[in-house]
């Protein structure tokens, strides 16, 4: 720790930037940051950061690879003008399904840009709920991974959850659910998607494994793109009697026509956080948005106060 | 490419290099490994390997640390000997069930052993069925992980399935049981292990997520330690009315009594490869290994010759 | 060297990768560079590319930092694909201009860039008239930097330049401006943009010196971006007499209005080079377009047989 | 900032040193720098250093081979010693001039130094009038540049300038003289140095642009070394009826019989700096030293106790 | 320096972590270090160590590999938990025997392992008594060597030293033996061990350098880890006329038969220390076993609040 | 190996160079190597290298400091030409003996040099005859080093050794004084210097250990710089009686007035080789210089071509 909190916001998510600035009871630190007309994104500090631990908050979406370069660029810039540790708050990690060579000849992006992001400078990374939590590993410097799991399970365990079951419909987040489930003491149900036939002409056919029927179903999810999984999913559960569908995810990636299907298809909540900034057209009724803001505003002071962030959740 | 290809061995599975060495028509270069009387490995190669590539066997269990060193040690000598590209080879890859901190202060051994071997001096590490895909991204060299997925496949293939189901005992391992399930054309069943109560009294109880009645069930994992789960995923499975059970999984770590508990188990057959050298004591009757050698040694030849892994497996 | 050329290509200019390939007589290797809806660029290599020698095409403009990310995911893919040396050929370096501190706590992302390349995994650049000469340091790869210049020299050289002077408005340029001077045997002029007047109040004037009365003056420059700079210039040389301008420069940014504004400007002609691919509806009817395929297949079937670069200048 | 401020010097400006340690109210710290007399450069400090940063002053000038391994050895010492920050301050940056490869096969020296600096183990970089600007991006730790800039202006204005004009004879120090003229309200002029001629016979000629008859010329560069351009350039600037030169350039190299040249070229005045250490034999009648000991000393209060350099500047 | 000391230990030499504790007025640290069934080792930090600067007490013997392998783990641990600057105390570093190839295709495993501390994310070392002091030069970070000299020499000056001589069996310790000769104002005299005859059939033979008849021996050596080299040295010391042999080294590795062997050899006194843990079986009854904890409290006291080591020597 | 050797030499002892390109049939490679005016060395290759590996001569005496920065821009130059493999023979290697901290804030050089070399962008290092062997693990690239011992051996085989001993003034040489008395079948003797009294008023005395009487001493050292040690060495074996001496050494570095004392001290014969140049004024009468080159080319040699460097010797 040297000297005050200096807080700098990109533009991915000002919004909640400025939420943990308000709860840090500090000032964003002045920064400009500007398109040319040439497209480069430039970069400038109103004041001296000589010295002074720096935080930035940027979530990696929306404007993915712009926002990517603008952080790396953030980086560079307080690098350079001499800053002492600089933290970046990624609160979505954007390219985190890109995380191994599932077939040949494909990239693992996800390590790429932690490599960026280390080669530009930064000293530590602040992360919520990685798409795979190996990526921690993709990084050489500190590396905390939060989970808005506990706000999500908080915010659940206010309802009637006396016939409810929690489901995935991604295998891959199996764990996760059960983690839910355990949680919220509630049974585990699985939606198996599975392609058949030949190459040229795959069938993808949905499965419910476990029992549904005259259950409220909590779809759990780390993140929701095009909602095209949930939503079949949701429509899968019901065929199978599931009396009610809540889903309930930490990042509103929300990409293409995600919101108008959603809103379209039946689901009784869709409970979600502000990692990623939701346009005003995305906010349909339905939508509850928790905020990351107490939880990331505590994290960074007591990173720069050199206090257990892994007691906050009672570790 | 330079050269010929010049193969070298650990000490942690020899009979595997050498089918290996067998299968690409030639011998395993000389080497001494000697462990002095204060413990230290020493390593002398027996002939020039200047501007040739090397590849070297090496699993690294059991006696993990040892074999890592050892393998480091063998890295060493090989670059300072001046030898072209180095192609690590590590059948089975200890550690990688720490590749993430799930709660606070614990190490990523995964990566720290990545690094290891990087900075050793590898510039190509092969490996096969890594606990988990993005362990790959821990490495910054080229990695290819290979499978025995298609091994097992074609081994269950020739038994009867007509009344069989897939089933994990992992959650972790939801996605790849749902590979099986998909390439076998069988339904996909967990079993899930829970924790209730509350600290300093908690119970493990399991669950049977999907239907097994009457079924044959397919355990399929990647690796089996202790066997204490699958032990138990068994007994449940049997409570639940499966008529039998079979353990399909890539590495044999088997340590401690891992081998009397399942002799113990009622498994009707356990199948697995030679990723690890399973010594003579642990080869129970019920136990079927299956050889990577072909696999490995076609692999070697390919990168060896510039010919693509993947069309391997038809990608 | 090793095998044949595999030329990639990313969606920057694909115009020139292909004139290029052409010029080689081999197809442009099969890859697929999709945007999946959460914005996420993905790449796919068609064929095996083990231990071949590649090269891939991508000027870093239009959509600066999407293709930034795209070139940096394109390098990831072929060196986990296990690809023998990379040459990165970026015609256009975007982010040139910011390649120095000329005041305190910016960045200078010209290195940030070059670094993300290296760490990427390039073996080698190649670009064509960087906005400094000292990018070329920026890289501790080799970094060949080819010019523009003869190509534009030879094209003016075909003009009747009996009563011609060059000139420049950017004094960073002067130097550059003079070996143009030099080369075509003619005077050399400057438009100074100079500021005066307190902050907050500043104007800007422009002064012309040296003689240009009666004179067709060339202005000669890296990259047009706005076209503003060069705009100005040209009117305030026809206001000392110039009879006519022509505009001479490399990369074709020509951002927002620099078209409309260049085709309103009375300038006899505008000569550039296809560094950038140029948008049909930019395609304004004084406007001279070179191909720099040549240059840079030759370049590339040098680079890959191991034969002087330098001597294709004369040097 | 760790402890107070522990100021090294090496051998190549003692002088500047002292004047700084002076102005900063401490002492140089105690180190002995022997030449063995197998010419090993041997460095011993007096006192402990652990855990306080350390500032190191050396122009890498004269002597410039034995001043770059001097300060090398001087910061392996520091970081060896576990010094805290280890600042480099080099007041005239040698091999400046080896920016870039403006011809194939030649080196790029100045970022092989700045490597050398990095590896060796400097946290930090201050230095005055860059060869190019660009050669800050050659370091990734901080470097600020610092200007002569206003020491000479300001040095400048007080003398009659109403009939003066700035005039430079090095293109590429173009942009910086204009900053003079702007900050002097002067016009600008040049002396263009031109080579005419095939191969073999090359002659060089001189041309003045812009109106410098019955003026007061003020060259300005960053350095002089043989001062044969300069001579020139004053001689020609005369033949067009300047009234007298000035010549204020930041860096007195003054190689070879650079003195006596300029002694008798008829030069009114020659302003510079002591960045680098002027022999008392060099010290001819009409040259001005200013110190730049101010400045540094300044900057590194600034440094060491986290306030903005910047500003210094009204920046 | 960063809050209090953070005093951790491995497994290697718990007594002497916590003898160094005790004389610090500080408690270890709490962690788990765990081997799994798997054989993999498993750490877990009890508190956290967010910003504080910590220390890790393990020398790389007994259990050589699992020893080094623990130590990474345990950097890694620290590093991703945010510690501040982690020092790593290794009071005998194994592998220093492997120090340079002196026959072709061998490893530099002392390099290597240097290469994994730092790797792994060590910020400084301290050691005693290497077995080269070069290997302080594998180290890019801080490498404080100390030494058990002054601790050996001040227990011999105790005795009657009126009729003895120092005495070497290793000549690569000649210098060191020296050093002791020099400070106890001793004569010096060597065993020269020496093959003959040719390959296939040496025979090695010693021979005694220097006057030794009727005098008192101190061999002394840095480790003794067969024994069998200074058993031998007692041996043909005795029977050039010695009356009395003492053996004083630094490293009780005692390999093997080492106690036993030396427990035989007639020698009067063995001195040694505890930077190796010395189980109680080997305690035989002629061995002296002096505590280097002292010492390395102080230096770790010292370290941590930036007072100089240097001086702890009267250097 | 990649196409022809190609063979450049830096300026520091040209002969030599020279003699390993007449042995290998081959001429030296064009290079320019300047200093300019402002001491900056400027190398510029008058042929492609591109592709192809290289070899660079230099020892890093006389001129230390230039040497060792024109060795750097030479590798400079070569890698950023797109040169293959970059050899760097070096056959004195400079500042070895600052090869370990023995006091207390002090660098090691050595280390430094190593780095320095390897961050330029060598491939490898080929030496003769490091003060100290461990010096190799300060490289991490591959490092061949060569000896002079078996050149001198078989010189010193063809006089009469019957009544001779081996001896050295050195004790740190005093195992590889063994080796020279093992191969010739000789006694082996020392001059150990010990230095007593209190600081401030210390006296130096020189103590043979061993029987000199009547015997013919061959004083062996890696090098000789002022000759100060050598010489007061022969005088102490001649006051015991040794009947001549003769000295032999791997290095020439003869500093000051080195001839002249050895000129005067009484010593049958100097043996020494080429590795560095020595001037004609320095070739006194009793000196004989073996020569490396045929050495050295055969090792190129065998790197180029990919032959054991190893059984050169034998091994």
């Amino acid at each position: 720790m040297t000297g005050s909190i200096k807080l700098f916001s990109g533009r991915a998510n000002l919004a909640l930037a400025q939420e943990i600035a308000d709860r840090l009871g500090i000032g964003l630190c002045g920064v400009d940051i500007i398109d040319f007309p040439n497209e480069n994104i430039f970069v400038r500090l109103h004041q001296s950061v000589r010295g002074q631990d720096a935080y930035i908050i940027q979530p990696t979406y929306p404007q993915v690879n712009r926002s990517i370069m603008e952080l790396l660029i953030m980086i560079d810039t307080l690098k350079r003008a001499s800053a002492g540790q600089i933290t970046v708050v990624v609160p979505y990690y954007a390219y985190g399904r890109t995380d191994k060579k599932d077939q040949p000849r494909v990239p693992i992006t996800a390590r790429l840009v932690a490599d960026m992001i280390t080669t530009a400078g930064a000293d530590r990374v602040v992360t919520i709920d990685l798409h795979a939590g190996q990526i921690q590993g993709f990084f050489n410097i500190p590396a905390d991974e939060l989970t808005a799991f506990h706000l999500l399970c908080d915010y659940l365990k206010e309802k009637d959850l006396s016939n409810a079951v929690i489901s995935t419909a991604d295998l891959g987040f199996a764990k996760k659910a059960r983690n839910y489930a355990e949680a919220l003491d509630l049974p585990l149900t699985f939606v198996e998607k599975r392609r058949s036939g030949r190459k040229g002409s795959t069938t993808e056919s949905l499965t419910v494994i476990g029992d549904v029927e005259d259950k409220d179903c909590i779809i759990v999810e780390d993140e929701i793109a095009t909602g095209g999984t949930v939503v079949s999913a949701a429509d899968i559960l019901k065929q199978h009697g599931a009396r009610s569908v809540y889903i309930a995810f930490t990042h509103p990636v929300l990409a293409g026509q995600a919101t108008e299907r959603l809103a379209e298809a039946g689901v009784t909540e869709l409970i979600t956080t502000n990692t990623i900034q939701i346009p005003p057209e995305k906010h349909i009724p339905n939508l509850t948005v928790l905020s990351v803001a107490g939880l990331l505003s505590e994290v960074i002071r007591r990173i720069h106060y050199g206090i257990s962030v892994g007691e906050l959740f009672g570790e």
